[in-house]
């Protein structure tokens, strides 16, 4: 509990990674505040962020760093980086230009759970962008 | 591929629970947009979610199902599910009356990486309530 409280309140990073060396991380419009993604990061991914200014996760299917719109072209420009309490979750803030989700969404939450019937969902955005334009 | 497609295309809730039986969870303030916490859902602790309007989660350490405020009285109130893409995160935007943050916080993410030393952390927030009187 010692090591827990000294987590919560330190001012040193000292990210708590996965067994995979992994941590989650949520990146978040710093202008709008929609919840545009989770991915994750390694440490390596984390110091490629902070080199550079734009997001870079770790691709656990590809087992490689992502530089998120290496691709589509969708960076995402990180404006301040955010831990939280137990530090095992990054929040990023971050500015974008156009769609994030590759299915052609701004943010990848593009539905929501029906209130009358949770086992259906609902569209709650339209694309901003074809997915098959942009990733040909 | 066409199983991708389909969860990401979907109008039926498909969600992919981990081979814990468990989904990551994100509580973003309804109102603020503040991203609040991050926490995860069993199959059963979602249903309790929907069924009572509150948030509950999995406790992974207690390795059983959390009333988000059962001990501190901060509840989240559940305006919204969503989830993403693939099907594999939730976004919860709840209301909430006072602090959310076992620390103390109203968020859990109170501090920020610095910019100039990323290995140190800076507070961005103060304090919204005193967790040992709280959590007495």
């Amino acid at each position: 509990m010692a090591e827990k409280k000294l987590i919560e309140e330190t001012d040193d990073l000292t990210l708590q990674f996965d067994s995979n060396g992994l941590i989650p991380v949520i990146a978040q419009d710093a202008d709008t505040g929609c919840v545009l993604m989770t991915a994750y990061m390694n440490r390596e991914s984390l110091d490629k962020t902070i080199e550079t200014g734009f997001a870079t996760y770790f691709s656990r299917s590809r087992q490689k760093l992502w530089k998120k719109g290496e691709q589509s072209g969708h960076f995402q420009k990180v404006k301040q980086i955010l831990v939280d309490c137990d530090q095992d979750c990054l929040l990023l803030k971050v500015t974008i230009k156009a769609g994030q989700c590759h299915v052609g969404y701004q943010s990848c939450f593009y539905r929501e759970l029906d209130k009358t019937n949770p086992q259906k969902l609902n569209p709650i955005a339209k694309k901003t962008f074809n997915p098959e334009e942009t990733y040909k």
